[in-house]
């Protein structure tokens, strides 16, 4: 998340009534969940396995619960909550909207070469480009924007701030935006992070009914263009997946993971967060993938390894399978 | 199911034409699936290899197609068609409404300090706490029940019955309440249970875009207080849910099964039906539960057990591959 | 997909400005794609190693990208981009409607014994029969016959062409005859072939929550009667899936297959693309079906076995854990 104005690391701190190590006038331009930081970012960190890559990550001032020396040109605010006061700072430069405000109410009509069903909501700054057909019940959020040609069917949620381009087809009761499953665990329950980034889709994406994709926490959760996505898929938040993708029904992906172009995941298969799936790599269905795999291989099984290994080994179980039957009735 | 008033083993008999084994004046509180059975109930069974688990649950009166003689203190009554009659019995006790009633339609209004967004539809009897918002197309059914400083998304559907507590959050288009998966098989097709049981919410519960949470079909579905389900999950009738629980995306649980505290099912897991996973269990994603399983431990795998177990039988199978392979190729 | 009249190989070649093999008065009564074709229809081909199979399927006309002989009786029409030119055709005969169309808005109102609840939208040519309830919010598309004694639950979607049998029942926010999940690629993307076939719900089926069924291409997707579908299931474009099958939560079947009567398939099932599930097999939870399988048999596994086999392959694996175990502590 860019901030509309660069802030001082000294006017942070003030906010927060926490102190801070670095230069007064350390300037911080955006605030970012660690998996998608940038020069300049502010991100957080409260477990001391993860000091290190916090310290070390690309973010520019860390927001952390010990005070420790900081890598050269970096600058801290020590705070005994961090994850409580990064979700203060996002809804204080970014507060999300609540679900039952709306702008306009619009029904059968078409303006501006846009063509609205029965019952269409739409929030505030919303902008649609021409010959998109928005249809019955849609609920848009506010400073969503629609590109030209875009069709999406009936009962479909967009929540605030999603883009979505050119040629982009949203089946029914799709939701788009929908707030990150991330919580900060507390001896009472748990504590939730704000979601403050964006959903993208770019050109001729193309969404299944019923299929839901979280928004970002902080950055964006990004469908790269050409890239289609089956039924019932769920997308986690500050996901990125990249051009040309195929995304079968059921497949589940996790947060802050990376699909690269041209991956194709066949049906119900689930990716953890965190990973990379490498360009062009295809999944086979129901494969569990554990860790980061490389591009332009086939891969299979929960845990997911390249298929053919994985089909020999399935042989092999099947064949020893054999030889202790013949024993046992030697 | 509680009923409103206790009725006499004779007056029930009566009302279904059959005969009954035990006294006249014997009393019938409540009616409940051989699962959930407390003492007081009546409980139906129609297969023999069940009748021993019926008449010694702590039902206190059976519905049962063979005569057989009681425990003491309990009571039979002979009907040729126990499902049947249970299912009349529900309906005659609680009938469900349709989906077409409705009693107000609410658009962009804030009334005794609950916000509602376009076209809200609610149900008789419905009572809304304070500082709520409900989001825009929401279709709250009869008698359904919210606290206060709840958020419901657009396009959200709940049920009559429904009971939700305070700082719960639902993501758009999220069922809550649907009618349970329960049939029973005939010559020509299946005849279904009729849902008469809820679905409690407790406070600070969170449930994700497009999941669906089936009502008790005599019985309530619950979900603990703390417990945050995610996107695209499905929970059965019956299901109970402990408190401060994790449950990720695309996890399916059957009906009547028990997830006590703190359990944690990452994405995908499944889970069957009248099985109990103890205290502060981990399912790793993908894993298929087949059992009860219990407590403090980590599993996984389809079926599931300890993961250490698991992983190292996926080792040796590796292990075994390769030796296969230069035994081959000596 | 038949047509309203059967149309001359010479006059649909003159359509698409491409040369024909054949009778110039050769008449083609319909259009399919390969796996649901019959004789006298029209199919596609413009893969070489299918054209042996497109050739000899019950098409009596090919549109095909290669001039080669054609077996006797068939008729080839020739063109550069068989699959563009087969989407054009579909959207010439039978063009699809835009989601913002509609014709008649019906709120809380009983008609010719209908019942609506608030706020339901319905396209042009619906019939739907007496004692039927659509919920609030329910979006039915054109030319749509639901029949009677019908419930069809809030926001629900329901796409153009859907026809609904006699007592079915439908969950909130299911979505009926969404468009099929079938890309043809290309160099800069990929491009969509058009859904111009119908879903059929036959008599007494049952539909979950947040269930998705894609339409067929150009054939149906067809439930038969009596069949159960729980929550939050895929069923892909042009499937068909016979009498009296229990689908239950989470279970994806892919397009263009066939479940024979009486299947049941347990939570999280995976079936591909073009498969046969024969009479009455049973698919344990979780199972990934690889092939057709024979009916009156159990399986379970991914890929999927008989249950008997892949239970010993599993014990067979735990017995060799445990002696590579012992080994390596001696």
């Amino acid at each position: 998340m860019r901030l509309a104005t660069p802030q001082t690391l000294v006017s942070i701190a003030n906010l927060l009534g926490v102190p801070y190590v670095g230069p007064a006038e350390h300037l911080i331009w955006g605030i970012n969940e660690i998996h998608r930081v940038v020069p300049g970012d502010l991100t957080f960190v409260d477990v001391q396995k993860y000091f290190k890559k916090a310290l070390n990550s690309a973010a520019t001032t860390i927001l952390i619960n010990q005070t420790i020396p900081p890598p050269k040109g970096k600058a801290l605010l020590i705070s005994p909550e961090p994850f409580t006061h990064f979700n203060f700072l996002l809804n204080y430069f970014n507060p999300p909207s609540a679900p039952h405000i709306f702008h306009e109410h619009k029904s059968n009509v078409t303006e501006n070469d846009v063509h609205f069903g029965a019952n269409v909501i739409i929030g505030k700054n919303v902008t649609i480009g021409k010959n998109t057909s928005i249809g019955h019940n849609v609920c848009i959020g506010a400073n969503v924007k629609i590109g030209e040609n875009v069709v999406i069917f009936p009962n479909v949620t967009i929540y605030e701030n999603t883009i979505i381009g050119n040629h982009v087809r949203i089946q029914a009761n799709a939701v788009i935006g929908s707030e990150a499953f991330y919580y900060k665990k507390r001896p009472e329950g748990r504590e939730r992070m704000l979601s403050c980034g964006r959903t993208i889709l770019e050109d001729y994406v193309e969404i299944g009914a019923n299929t839901t994709i979280d928004r970002g926490v902080t950055a964006d959760t990004i469908i790269g263009a050409h890239t289609k996505i089956d039924n019932l898929v769920q997308i986690g938040h500050d996901t990125v997946i990249g051009k040309r993708c195929i995304i079968a029904a059921q497949v589940g992906i996790a947060g802050a993971s990376n699909i690269e172009d041209d991956v194709i995941l066949w049906g119900q298969v689930g990716v953890p967060s965190d990973v990379t799936i490498g360009q062009n790599a295809t999944i086979l269905a129901q494969s569990g993938v554990m860790s980061s795999l490389e591009g332009n291989k086939v891969y299979f099984g929960s845990p997911a390894k390249e298929a053919k290994r994985k089909y020999r080994e399935l042989v092999v179980l099947s064949k020893i399978t054999d030889l202790f039957h013949k024993f046992k009735n030697l």
